[in-house]
């Protein structure tokens, strides 16, 4: 029998996944944390069904809100994810299968790289059903020839539970190679995320209308992303900069591949500090892509990312021929959209120069967000035209 | 000598190119309503040049912070519009050249539909501009045959104008035929806007990724450019609905030169009123798409605006055959982004449904809006997954 979670209060029309310490009552019945619990209006209505750990400020996060036998379930999760991208899998090499939060499998993150995929879980409740997860997915895709475990979030912490990585089911190379929109890009298991930034591949896309002759530095620029896209739209040359010595290896490899030799130029150097050193040399790029990490994880660092935000944002507006391109992105949850084009209108006026934004985006059609679920939206993508103020 | 307007306030750091009537101390010098005036501090010191009209609210609209000879300036200002656009020109037939503040034009819209422009004023300092502005557009652009001027917009009344449409430069047919990604869409001279709605064919695209085989309806369609696009992308049928017999009588021969006859049915109703009668009818489209008018110009028909946008998109997420998609735009200034999503999720609940958005954008690269400017942002576009809450 498992356990009831009594909220305090009902929920009414409130259809969030997640349960907060406070908003619990009383538990009944015993449990583990990570164990499958069931949820209930004060007077006792049934409201869902969820995993527990109470270790965690999010104690519950529910993954239905009818009674439904748990390996149906999952089993049904997974096949309604699929399902819902099932137009995008016959165009699409790599994408996200499964979401958390979105798909209603909180915790649970899998993208596919061609016939391999790689999975990410971050919390105890889905670590133990980690093994129906995967038979599940090897049912569903036959195809599938290796599933690689890099389960390696700081978010696990939080949950009890250790870094885990490694082959759960057949296996595959360090390095996955993939093609997306006629150019071949990698995944990389010792890398970032899940090995590559899916969420920002489509983005990329939009850079056909305006690389073409273009001076571009693809600063943050990991394994080469924007670089590769700018460069088969057209650019004329694009200097990369990152930290990771690995990642550039890769870039380097992945911008030979694609047949872009002499074109480019690695710079292994924080982009942060090369960006302040640099914007000195002022107006010498027509198109400055900023693609940085988080800065900040929790609402507590915010004013951190917020300045490390702007002060990136500014040395970049510095740096462009206007009216050139500022394509930057914010990938942090603590800062809103809105906040994130205070902070670009803040450096722009800095710089006494203008900004237009001419597109604005989001997380690929793969990465959706749930209205009313704040948290499964992170992602910021503006392309902006920097102009001179007059 | 141009009158001086003495601010009561100087503005810091401030770029906004609107004056209202209550920010100003006082002038000196004799002006008549739309002619250039210099824009100062209270102390004297330089901050533009505008055209004024004591008959509205927005008293002085700003050209320039710099000083600069007003033909030198309209030269110049659509100079940097084309310029700016110049990549866009190449594949695209159709695009607005100049759109107004965001271009540093205030009160001027110029639309590109193949060979011809249609231009729209709407303010009584740019009418007095319309010579220079003529001239300079068909100096710039040889290839022009003709420039139809289509002011006809309920704003010019504000300004003490009067409606005014016919060809100032060459001449051309009624209805405009012009390519775009491999259609043949129109601009109708006697129809909304400059004819066709530019700000939304490039969000018509984004449906290649999902209307495969699906069965579609497209409410306000006007002459088409949602329902065009989706046959395109292979749905197998699609329902438009709209209150103009014109407009659709248009749409029918744009369907019929693109070759999708017997997929498509027309409708001659208020959508509005279609989507009330037949909402009960239950899931019965995989994509219902929503590009309504306004509802609402102004901030105090705001709430009716709000309860019209709920009204539609709960309707339209009865009629989708869940998981299905909700294509829903809004175009009025007075909605924010943030609001509008209130709407939706508003009208998910109302509807027992979740909506999880796969992907959002705005105006299209040629309608940018400039941060710091709010007046210049307009256009919500919004693709969600409807799906059943379980």
């Amino acid at each position: 029998m498992k356990a009831k979670v009594y909220l305090k209060v009902d929920r009414q029309n409130q259809y969030h996944p997640w349960i907060y310490k406070q908003e619990i009552g009383k538990i009944v019945g015993d449990y583990e944390n990570g164990d499958l619990v069931g949820v209930f209006t004060p007077s006792g209505r049934f409201r869902g069904i969820g995993y527990i750990n109470d270790r965690s400020k999010i104690t519950v996060r529910l993954l239905s809100f009818e009674p439904i036998d748990v390996d149906r379930l999952i089993k049904m999760r997974i096949e309604n994810a699929i399902h819902r991208r099932k137009r995008l899998l016959k165009d699409q090499e790599a994408l996200r299968l499964i979401y958390a939060e979105s798909d209603w499998l909180p915790g649970l993150i899998v993208d596919k790289y061609g016939d391999y995929l790689v999975l990410q879980i971050n919390t105890l409740g889905m670590e133990k059903l980690k093994e129906k997860v995967v038979s599940t997915l090897v049912s569903l895709l036959p195809n599938v020839v290796g599933i690689y475990e890099k389960s390696d979030a700081p978010a696990r912490e939080k949950e009890g539970l250790a870094q885990s990585t490694g082959w759960l089911y057949g296996s595959g190379p360090e390095i996955i190679y993939f093609r997306s929109d006629g150019l071949v890009l990698a995944a990389d298991l010792l890398g970032q995320k899940t090995g590559a930034f899916l969420d920002q591949i489509r983005n990329a896309r939009v850079l056909s209308h305006f690389a073409e002759g273009s001076v571009c530095l693809d600063a943050f620029s990991y394994t080469g992303n924007f670089a590769l896209h700018l460069l088969k739209y057209g650019a004329k040359h694009v200097k990369l900069v990152d930290y990771s010595e690995r990642a550039l290896q890769i870039a380097d490899d992945l911008l030979k591949k694609n047949g872009f030799e002499g074109k480019y130029e690695l710079i292994n150097e924080n982009a942060f500090d090369w960006l302040k050193r640099n914007s000195a040399y002022g107006e010498q790029y027509d198109i400055v892509v900023l693609d940085p990490p988080s800065f900040a994880k929790t609402a507590r660092s915010k004013d951190q990312a917020i300045r490390g935000h702007k002060e990136i944002n500014l040395r970049a507006i510095r740096l462009i021929k206007k009216p050139g391109l500022l394509v930057t992105s914010s990938c942090t949850q603590v800062i809103s959209e809105m906040e994130f084009e205070q902070i670009l209108l803040d450096a722009a006026n800095d710089s006494h120069a203008e900004l237009a934004v001419i597109y604005k985006s989001g997380q690929s059609f793969d990465h959706p967000y749930l209205l009313g679920v704040e948290e499964t939206r992170y992602l910021k993508f503006f392309v902006c035209e920097a102009r001179r103020r007059s």
